[in-house]
């Protein structure tokens, strides 16, 4: 499906575009923006959406309220899957991690703005993210563990130690425990800690910056980070020959060098 | 084989169990603890044994006299080898790599509380836990290159870098030099540093808190931290959606919800 | 082939031969050390013929007039570029990787020296290094995406997660932006940070304390630390068995032995 970014109205979260950047916004501040299968849906959608959509170069994701997000809902989640059968459960968990395959899969890098609660599948969609701006209140926690159930979850088990090393993530998704901000930024978690009435700001300043960038590179960036993953060295740098080959045929790196040779900053067009 | 953690005994090591937490501690202390071919193949069959022990809920692997362990005995073990022919070789490297792959098949989370002198297979055995406390005089050393072998012993090629980043893990692995409890830290290996009177409480109490958790799905987190090691993200994602699917048929996650309802604390019983 | 590392002389960069090390200094300070195509494969040459070349025990990387490298020279390299058709553009690429591909492949660890500008192909030359020691004043960038490029250079969407974790990897490559020395210490990216006029003499002991080791070992860390990047645990821990058995049947395990049961300091030959 094609979106107009301009017109876009999402049902379950706030929706705003400009400048190439789309900021998504989980917006029940009074229950700490939790996730419901109907947001969980939509959002799996909308990040899938994003893949033909190019006038969108970079997205911002946040919370409403001073929170970023309180996972899902316990009433309107986590009780009816208690009356699941296994069918429903596989659906259910696989309808989860398609949210994170759609997250990775969508060519914009996605810059989420964390401020208070992150836990759960909050942390999970963070985690997710490409980049991750927060403030000195925000609070993190994988706390599967605290409603019974195991730290892999949406890919945690796979993603979060590679952000943060093997025994800080073993910790986290053992005990459940709130990580604070401050560990955040010293883990490699939070790229950066901003005071709580810059933090929109600056994530999206920092969305504009990538987004005036060479989106269709950034893109590729992003395909590379995701499917070098788990190949050897040498199957990744025959695979980056080939990825920057293409890169290489494209008008953007022209630009850059015209721009060079002209001692003017390029302007990108993402093609 | 099945074992009563109440009543067994080892050989090589103590044992001392309670409220589902099982401690080894390694103990010759006039040696500061050194492993021979007796204590490493009793270590492997102890953890292998676990797998069919549920009344342990998590390990604490300790030290006693203040040391962790001096790793293999220089005259019990390092004498006999120069000896061997390469089928013997073969047959002791694979046995000690046994035991590491024991501590990581082993459903129960592993808390390593690491004082002193923490070297060779000690270090190997503090790496191979799940999570790691340390005192600020704990010192930490892969120094096979000292009795003129190579890093990779044990699985440090693969697990190190995984915990510290690759960097960090060339400087230990190729100089054999100290890390510091400090740098530990610092660097993600230990989780936390304590005094050294509190060292054996504090890897005690996690430990507990660990198993008062829902041991079932706790397995399940440590083979998915395991089992995802080199898989795709995508193929993270789908085992992760079928690994989470099983905890909450659980009975576990309906304790969680229903004590949630009830404004109770859950108490899990690891079904 | 076969060089004579006494004798050798290289026609793009300097080459200094003493104690089992040799030093490569990227040599062209009036440009900041830029690489071209001429340098680019006469680098990955050198370091293929180093295979072959046991009187080399460890390798020091550095750039004269205190930058490390400016990387892939505007003029000489991207203009060229973009007047080629794609199967160029490829063969470019592949070669650039080649580079990375035979500093990872020669047994030789490679220390690199960072002062001043380390940026693009001299940022990759510094993370494909096995060690490395900067000063303060080292500013390293992957800036390809300010030229129009995707970050996927030589590997660095591999390699660069695995030094510095996923998230803060994600920020170099995405924006292209200086790590600063004190940044690249904190992140694991430098080993250890030392004065502009203690640098060489700083590597190169590093690197001479890695040469009197045991060479063939520490040559066999270095292909573990490759081949076990994407396996899985037990596959790690089988390869490891095997490759420290290898170790294990060499004499300067037998002379380590000795030495300790003497009382002596080893000294190791490298077979």
């Amino acid at each position: 499906m094609t979106m107009d970014p301009t017109s876009f109205v999402a049902r379950h979260f706030g929706w705003h575009f400009a400048e190439g950047v789309a900021t998504i916004t989980l917006d029940r501040p009074e229950r700490k923006n939790p996730l419901t299968f109907e947001s969980y849906a939509e959002l799996r959608d909308t990040f899938r959406d994003l893949v033909y959509t190019s006038q969108v170069k970079a997205v911002v994701l946040t919370g409403a309220g001073g929170n970023f997000s309180s996972g899902g809902d316990v009433h309107e989640i986590i009780g009816p899957l208690t009356e699941m059968a296994m069918p429903e459960l596989l659906a259910f968990t696989r309808m989860t991690g398609d949210l994170v395959k759609a997250m990775r899969a969508c060519p914009q890098p996605i810059v989420a703005a964390i401020d208070g609660i992150c836990v759960g599948a909050g942390a999970i969609m963070a985690m997710a993210s490409d980049l991750r701006l927060a403030t000195p209140a925000a609070r993190t926690a994988f706390l599967f563990t605290r409603v019974g159930l195991a730290g892999c979850d949406m890919g945690a088990c796979a993603i979060l130690p590679r952000i943060i090393g093997q025994g800080r993530a073993a910790d986290l998704l053992y005990t459940g425990r709130m990580m604070s901000a401050e560990e955040g930024e010293r883990w490699g978690f939070h790229n950066r800690l901003v005071p709580a009435d810059a933090l929109l700001n600056e994530a999206q300043a920092l969305a504009r910056s990538i987004a005036t960038g060479p989106s269709f590179a950034h893109g590729i960036t992003k395909t590379q980070l995701n499917t070098e993953w788990a190949v050897s060295i040498e199957t990744a740098i025959e695979m980056e020959a080939q990825a920057q080959a293409i890169c290489m045929a494209t008008r953007d790196f022209r630009r850059a060098f015209e721009a060079f040779a002209d001692k003017r900053t390029p302007e990108f067009e993402g093609n």
